[in-house]
């Protein structure tokens, strides 16, 4: 009974992924995004919602409802559109994005991708969704308006309020306060800005800033950044452009994008100022600007390759000039440092976000958030994006602007929130949680191989062999010590003596008592070595006893 | 010939955990700490110098000088120590903190620790070493004029210039101003804060927050710090006795310092403020303030217990205020957020620097690295903390008050920086590196292991037994696969077929071919399962054969 609202994709309690609007027999979903890994999360490479209630809903869901074009709202569809083949509904951009994805995973023709204009209104099922423009760090960004039995929801997307944005396509605050006249039973809103008093600078900062830097550079020019930020690019090939300098661009996906963006209109520039990386070397130092991914410090990206000296292609030099425009997301602080670091090393200039304004976020701050909220007058406001300490500002700001704090709801991941005749209730909770995808396995690692897989990180293992005589439970080879990751054990005589004649001890204790259990040698095996380990060592390795039997 | 100055202790290339001056037969050694490895060092718990250099010219060394009390400057003492039996020097507080370290060592029968105060001189063979003190995190901390036979040095030590400090004990400015009259060689210089233009706040600003935060919480206040910080945790006393409530202390650590800082005279107290934490139940909630651990969100810390809710006394409640008074050092941050966001689970008020002004620096920014150089006047220049980035800026900062470029020494680990004749020019290095402490062992995880770590980590271990007939070389016992931290081996019957057929293949094989060579069937094996895991998983589990042999 009632609108059912239940977030279902993110990590831990956070449903910033994936969200389910439920009303009798139809679903529509919003967004289906990845999320990456934490450290303890040891080899997996990205996280996908649990869809168990979609699929065993199958016959409900209508459509998928995309906002924008990032990972974390479109990396899951490869992984979901097979099990739940309905129609994708999203703007130009966030589409060419979506099948530049479903061809790399040999999707791309089996599924239905529609793509519509903000003033479009799709009807599915008893849903009719309306879209309105926001800004975000990526181009055509929407939001949307949820018509529904139970009246009008607005999900803000991730927005903030850009007033001079790049592309001149300001937030379609009409829209905004209509729905407001209109009357919204709720604002599911992005609060991962929450923190930030005041407003959200206005990508033009940053442009302003590339003017200065790409003044004062005296050779080449290297700008970082995220490789679906368009209007960053398109303000660095601005700023070469006034400098009468050509662009390069390196990296895998920072390629992939240009020319998406490109290609489809959201990214503009003269003929002849993008050049092949291979053709840098035809021009002088000072013509010259190159857009590379690895902002974030990745390992593997071009940035630290550059930085570290071994990119293939670019070596730095002391007249260059590295603008890292981007922050380091929490996890990544000490790559990306590691990384100006090296930058430094090779005597190059580097402009990061700690020393010039190169960098702003995507995310609205309070005073938008307010906006938001006065513009659209919900009854009931849900934030959706960033983390628990987010949704806490969220609500202090809320409640500033006259939202009773009972109306504030924060929901986490799997509850369904039921709207019923201008009410709310929490009613249970669905299916839900973390699909985690290492290399083609999607699921198959749970907690049990986290948990091993954490040990050995911090201790190793070590292997003891045995080979048992069938008939009578002598030992007839071993045992013997292997290990990995332990000590170096060409080096450690001593320990490797006392852990052997610990197990001598257990061998001739067993072979004494007749024990033939292999559980019993085993356990025996592991508690002699963990002590032996941990009294000389104070480590815990995974001690892995294994037995084989021989008929002689 | 000349003086040599020689960075010696520290991780990566960045010598800021001890130093080491050197002129003909003498040695003295300025600090002695340890670092924090990062996360690629997985297991390890601390890096201490690698000392050869020291100890092979043991008998020129005449004495450690310790400008204060931080691990990162006192820490690798107990390591250090029994190779190097030398006069240990240090203030007060200083002296009492080393102390507590060696006892847990069992080593403070053992040396020899002398007490300090600023204005003493201390000839330790040819060189004389004068004292300051400076402003920081902790108190007692002090700088060093080191008159040598090439001229004054001056090693700033972790330093900033407060003008309100919490003991009115103001950086000795006469001093320095009197240095530079007499000519000074060479600065080293705190170069952390380096990136920080203007002055970094005084310490006294985070008393106002507390008086301003203590005044509208409505329950017990919860203030999390580092221990070391004895002047915040005297400003949460402080703001306790003018808000009418007691303080409790938590964390082994916070309650160490707190013992000796009251000891000594650093933490002034009345009698009846300071309760124990298992009274706390006898007083109201809004009469209590508790101290504790964790600011950094360590896993094992009080306030890490506290949020998550497994700490045996302490549980939250919604009407408690907690301060984190602290910054995230880069690599702590999601730990420290996590924190944040169970914090705030439990309805807590949470107050933390991104919100309220909890916590300020205790290194110099750019304005006071320019008051020091102004004072001091030095010919030389050299950075000697934080990371390569801030040596930059330093140098930036440096040149701007009109030290020559050239003048501007970035020193790294192991290189000799000699001085003679007014002249500087690097010469060679000597052995110097990181030692690897992971639990009792020191040294012995190397490179292997740690690239072992890291695979495990990733991908986990297979393990194939393999037990050979002696004579004929037929396998009588296997192949038999085990693994841990790579899949959920129960849950995947295909993978482990397709393992455990690739398996006969070779076996097979080299049945057939009578290959006896351990070697070569070891490569073969982990060859086809490296292989069919790749294919299949696009994984690179550390692939572990075994082979036995027995006597039929």
């Amino acid at each position: 009974m009632g609108l059912s609202i239940i977030p279902l994709g993110g990590v831990g309690e956070i449903g910033k992924n994936m969200m389910v609007f439920e009303y009798d027999n139809d679903i529509i979903v919003v967004d289906a995004g990845i999320a990456f890994p934490g450290d303890e999360l040891k080899g997996i490479d990205l996280i996908i919602p649990d869809i168990t209630y979609l699929t065993s809903n199958k016959e409900k869901v209508r459509g998928f409802f995309i906002t924008h074009g990032h990972e974390d709202h479109i990396g899951a569809l490869p992984y979901v559109l097979p099990d739940l083949n309905v129609p994708v509904y999203a703007t130009k951009l966030t589409i060419g994005l979506i099948k530049k994805k479903l061809t790399e995973h040999g999707l791309l023709d089996k599924v239905t991708l529609i793509e519509i204009v903000p003033d479009d209104v799709i009807k599915a099922g008893i849903f009719e969704v309306e879209f309105f423009r926001i800004n975000h760090s990526i181009p055509d960004g929407v939001g949307l308006a949820i018509n529904t039995p139970e009246g009008l929801v607005v999900h803000s997307g991730d927005f903030k309020l850009d007033q001079t944005p790049i592309d001149n396509r300001v937030t379609e605050f009409h829209k905004l306060t209509k729905y407001g006249e209109r009357g919204v039973l709720a604002l599911i809103c992005d609060s991962t800005g929450a923190e930030n008093e005041g407003y959200t600078p206005s990508e033009k900062v940053v442009g302003e800033s590339f003017e200065k830097e790409f003044d004062r550079a005296p050779g080449r020019i290297i700008v970082a950044t995220f490789a679906s930020n368009v209007h960053r690019i398109q303000q660095v090939i601005d700023a070469a452009i006034s400098h009468d300098r050509k662009v390069a661009v390196v990296g895998r996906s920072m390629v992939n994008v240009v020319e998406a963006a490109m290609d489809l209109g959201y990214l503009t520039c003269p003929e002849n100022v993008l050049i092949e990386l291979n053709e840098i070397s035809r021009y002088p130092s000072n013509k010259l600007v190159i857009i590379t991914t690895g902002s974030q410090g990745e390992p593997m990206s071009a940035l630290t390759r550059i930085s570290n000296g071994s990119h293939r292609q670019i070596s730095l030099e002391p007249e260059d000039t590295v603008i890292i425009s981007a922050t380091p997301i929490p996890g990544n602080a000490k790559l990306v440092y590691r990384t100006i670091n090296n930058l430094f090393k090779s005597k190059a200039q580097v402009i990061y976000k700690d020393v010039a304004p190169v960098h702003v976020s995507g995310h609205a701050s309070q005073e938008e958030i307010k906006i938001l909220l006065n513009m659209v007058r919900p009854k009931f406001a849900m934030p959706f994006h960033g983390e628990f300490r987010h949704f806490v500002k969220f609500k202090k700001t809320a409640t500033e602007i006259g939202i009773p704090e009972e109306n504030i709801i924060i929901s986490i991941i799997g509850k369904r929130n039921v709207f019923y005749k201008g009410n709310y209730k929490l009613q249970g909770k669905v299916p839900s949680g973390s699909i985690m995808i290492d290399g083609l396995g999607v699921g198959d690692v749970g907690n049990i191989v986290l948990r091993d897989r954490n040990i050995l990180a911090e201790n190793g293992v070590v292997v003891v062999t045995l080979t048992l005589d069938k008939n009578t439970g002598t030992v007839v080879a071993g045992p013997s010590i292997l290990s990995r990751g332990f000590v170096y054990i060409r080096e450690s005589d001593e320990l490797l003596a006392k852990m052997y004649h610990e197990l001598e001890e257990v061998v001739h204790n067993f072979e004494a008592q007749h024990i033939r259990d292999w559980t019993t040698i085993k356990k025996q095996i592991t508690k002699a070595l963990d002590s032996v380990i941990y009294s000389e060592l104070k480590r815990k390795p995974i001690v892995l006893p294994i037995i084989q039997e021989v008929e002689l």
